[in-house]
């Protein structure tokens, strides 16, 4: 179904209830481009660290407008067994709702916009219907706005003019003396006479002030004072002679309009806030930056470092789950050899995948898959949720007996929680959001400049003596190059030594000359908590949407990473983890890892009101399916991570 | 006329033959923002120096696309005295043509966006259809790649991949050894049997320049190698045989394929350069943005120095004419109360002006002013050019006998080429494009630094002693204050040298501390033209566009700026140019310029081809009018000069 501005508050409070009674919610966003500096290959460097791709996805990518918004709620029907979906399509645009309200600017890539171009994107429709939206702390500025202006025209609150000379009173200029006059006399007039109202000549804003001001010290009674807007825009002051009644029954009116004002103002973010305080799992496809747009577009701005981001992303959304991560990862990668979207979902709609049954109530538009719609972020999050669904209950046919129906809620599927996807990186397949990260050794790796007119022949040609190099660019001067053999490295920086248009580093050397211009990163507690407190920057509103004081607790309660190792026996340490290499075919070897960590599905602490299989049967399902995945446990080769233009 | 990609190529000589023919040709441009920094207030202080000014908007307007350019061209009929207009509306978007092609980004200021919107902007059009453009120096760089690849693939140019060593060959490295043997082998079974072509697996670009570079070497004749694209997007080589002819004929072929592919990609700024090399009179409402956005975009960078600018733009449109300034000066001024584009239109429908008489070829979509399309640029060009004949017409009941037509190249409209309006600039009406600009006295503005709480309400508080101040934001926590009586500075100077909060500077003093980090300005030479030589960034090419080599000659014979005094007995020096002040209605005083300056309008030496009229009737003319404008000679006051959301 369509949102725009002109059905989404008609639509709102059906979303809100979809969201309740969902089983899990699938989401996706389009936005006007990828990167306003590095080149994509740049971008999503193959050698990256997840610190280094948080920093240049806010660095790069956040001044790009989340423009489309899909969300798709699935409900399953235990009668019927088969999931009740409602898939909206939000159009959201930052139309500034008044005069003094931010002037977003935001970039467009022309590849991108391109490229949706080529979708059949509506432009008109996000341009001209587009929803608007708020962060938190925008809507604070505003209702402080609002809240300053009622004090000031009830003679109550502070008045927002404060005098530099800090005398406390603004005083009425010399030249000013006789329009205020002149106001007064029509005022004592309309005292006088049987009018009801007066309607002054429009007049600057300062002097709107001024008459504010006098008629809230002189006639605190008895008048009611509003600003209003000719045909032509220009503003002028109109005065009700009203008894106190009338007065407080109209203030609280024009508040009621304010407060709903603000509403229409702060718009799309309201769906953000649903979802969030759902708690529900929130599902999508290579879904980092969804996450990051989401969270600087709708609630606030983006830490700087990545762990604070990461408690951040727990706040906002406390369990994620990104489809191609799960698509890469055992037992689906065996199967599934392209991860995109599209592909995806063809596969999962062959053998030894069932494509789910699905019913969409009377009423809601429903998406057909076989006309694609692909790029429309609500068809995508559409199949984004069958997706998941089918490889959900894949998995169901690993236990004994095999189940067809997996709920979004087992105990199956919380290996693949708050993993999301990092794009390209040779190895290190995710972002681990509820703790550290994946620290793939890099022994064999060198860090070499070089000048900007150099290609990447010019480096195969340089380590040509080496066999097979694997090269990462970092930006026009310098990029990675993976040896096959770390014993290679020496010999490398040996002869490199007397080089003079470039130069060599280890991988270990680079690191270290970074860090000497970055903080030092942070230590991770025990229980996989960083050990710092967040700067509760954006999570302060009154709106039923903040979790800043049981912020940790709700977030330990639901998505705690510590491993039952008795149960797995897999080693939890993350440091355990050897890289190597294979040969494939074509000019140069690719690298991947196998994975130790990605194997170590951290378990869930009891769920309350969550599962919905005994216990017993839970541990079938885990032994059932650890014994299989355990046989291999290689990540995606680079070659299946592809960047599309568009996410 | 809508002009989009799809009929681009069928108008484009339409719109070439219609330029040629015109006698004067209106322009518009639409822009996606504004001000990317500053707010628009700041962006145009109504204090700046022009060179200010052209600071501010080189750097904060120009991230924004001009995605839509009217164009209107206008030729008088003699027999019907009716003038024949075209009118084209081109859509403009930076479709990237190919993969290697750069890929532009650009900035959406949503306010701006949204106030298109409203007015029914097709945005669809615009990023599906929109005409692709290149800069000169894009062109250039597009054009040595083609010529590159060309010479590589005929051995016969320089090969473009430079090894690191500078040993000049491009070996072969040793793993992709054995995949150029197999290659050999299959192109000598070629030349054996009888098929005509071979065509290799798709391969990476390394190999892909590995292959021509070995089939080049060892089979020089004979064969004709080509890369071509399966359907997949993968790329691969064709080997075909050939004898010499049937080879030169497919390069031929090629070589065709690549011009047209250079000429789509060069795209809509052909137009550009069509207007250009005819030198015609360019007619603009409000255009310095318009100005300064088509050289940005179609020509090449703008220059750091508004007096490079200005050679710059006179080489691209050699003579210029502002409708909004010339709306703004004597003698319409006392007539035109309001000069926005849509009120001016209608006013100069009304006595004492005549609307004039204009046709529309047939098969061409022509524009009815009675259902307005504002905001559309070729309506906006449209009605631009109707505004300028109007005007011009109305000059001509000056003259000894009255005439009800002036040509666009009568001497009577020289006083108004090449002054570009200055949006909001208190005492500086117009950007002298062919001279140095005026330079108001502002002995009795004061530049004030304050805390960024301050509102203007505070610096009214602040100089409420001395009566009527006007004040210009220049940001956050500066402002410039104009006293109404220059010897009050003194008193302001004093009573300000304790305080804490805020300090306050003389104008001159402001100057001094700018003009220490700013070069130097640049000296005039005795002609009026900047006493240096502009590097010719962007108009090096060889598409008949260029005016390198004849630019100062050609720009000088067409409006060259010195001054015939024995004919005008006005004096020409700029610097003659005294403020006064006027108390207007409301609450502060409003300065203007009684701007001598404006009124020297310099004549024009003779124009070859140009002038329509008689020597003896020009002569009347002018005596005629300047009699008549010597009359009157303030600008604008500043409350005529209102600042749209979009230009």
């Amino acid at each position: 179904m369509e949102v725009t501005r002109q059905n989404f508050k008609e639509i709102l409070p059906e979303v809100c209830n979809a969201v309740q009674e969902a089983d899990f919610i699938s989401i996706d966003g389009e936005f006007t481009g990828i990167s306003d500096g590095p080149s994509v290959s740049a971008l999503t460097n193959g050698l990256d660290t997840p610190e280094e791709r948080y920093t240049k996805l806010r660095k790069h990518s956040m001044n790009f407008l989340l423009f489309q918004f899909g969300v798709c709620t699935f409900r399953y029907d235990q009668n019927q067994s088969t999931y009740i979906t409602k898939a909206f399509n939000f159009y959201i645009f930052p139309k500034p709702f008044s005069r003094t309200s931010p002037d977003i600017k935001f970039i467009c890539q022309s590849s991108s916009i391109d490229f949706l171009a080529s979708q059949g994107f509506d432009f008109n429709k996000v341009f001209r219907s587009g929803i608007p939206y708020l962060t938190q702390e925008e809507e604070c500025q505003l209702r402080e706005q609002y809240e300053e202006r009622r004090g000031q025209m009830n003679g109550a609150g502070p008045v927002s003019y404060t005098p530099p000379s800090g005398t406390g009173v603004c005083n009425v200029p010399e030249d000013q003396r006789e329009f205020i006059r002149s106001v007064e006399e029509k005022v004592e007039a309309l005292l006088k006479n049987t009018d009801q109202t007066l309607d002054l000549e429009p007049c600057t804003g300062f002097q709107r002030k001024l008459i504010y001001q006098t008629l809230n010290s002189k006639y605190s009674k008895g008048l009611h004072v509003e600003t209003l807007e000719t045909e032509k825009k220009e503003r002028f002051i109109q005065i009700s002679k009203v008894d106190d009644e009338e007065r407080r029954r109209r203030e609280q009116q024009k508040q009621q309009r304010e407060q709903e004002e603000l509403n229409d103002a702060v718009g799309f973010s309201r769906v953000i806030r649903a979802i969030s305080k759902s708690g529900k799992l929130v599902v999508g496809h290579n879904m980092l930056l969804d996450v990051m747009h989401t969270i600087h577009q709708f609630c606030g701005p983006l830490p700087e470092e990545l762990d604070d981001f990461k408690e951040v992303a727990m706040t906002v959304f406390p369990r994620l789950l990104d489809t191609k991560l799960m698509a890469s990862t055992q037992p689906f990668k065996e199967i599934i050899h392209n991860t995109s979207l599209a592909e995806l979902h063809k596969q999962l709609r062959q053998k030894p995948f069932r494509p789910p049954t699905t019913e969409c109530p009377e009423g809601l538009q429903s998406y057909d898959t076989s006309t694609e719609q692909l790029h429309e972020a609500g068809y995508d999050a559409f199949i984004t949720g069958l997706c998941f669904i089918s490889m959900a209950n894949y998995l169901g046919s690993f236990l004994t007996p095999p189940k067809s129906h997996i709920s979004a809620r087992s105990k199956l599927l919380e290996p693949f929680y708050n993993k999301l996807f990092l794009m390209r990186v040779i190895d290190i397949p995710y972002l681990n959001m509820s703790g550290p990260d994946l620290q793939p050794k890099r022994d064999h790796v060198l860090y070499v400049t070089f000048p900007k007119e150099w290609k990447t022949s010019d480096l195969y040609q340089l380590f040509s003596a080496f066999g097979n190099i694997q090269v990462s660019w970092v930006d026009d001067t310098s990029a990675f190059v993976s040896l096959s053999q770390t014993e290679q490295v020496q010999i490398a920086m040996n002869t490199s030594r007397y080089a003079e248009s470039y130069r060599i580093q280890t991988y270990a050397e680079y690191l270290q000359s970074r860090q000497k211009n970055t903080h030092s990163s942070r230590k991770w507690a025990s229980d996989g908590w960083a050990d710092t407190s967040y700067p509760s920057v954006a999570m302060t509103t009154a709106s039923g949407y903040s979790h800043t004081d049981n912020r940790h607790q709700a977030v330990k309660r639901s998505i705690s990473p510590s491993l039952d190792e008795q149960n797995h026996g897999a080693d939890s340490s993350w440091t355990n983890y050897s890289v190597k290499k294979i040969k494939t075919e074509g000019s140069c070897t690719q690298t991947y890892a196998d994975v130790a960590g990605s194997c170590d599905w951290p378990r869930l602490q009891a769920d309350e009101g969550g599962a919905s299989v005994s216990p017993v049967a839970e541990e079938a399902e885990l032994d059932e399916f650890s014994a299989n995945q355990s046989q291999a446990s290689e990540t995606t080769p680079p070659a299946l991570f592809d960047v599309p233009q568009v996410w």
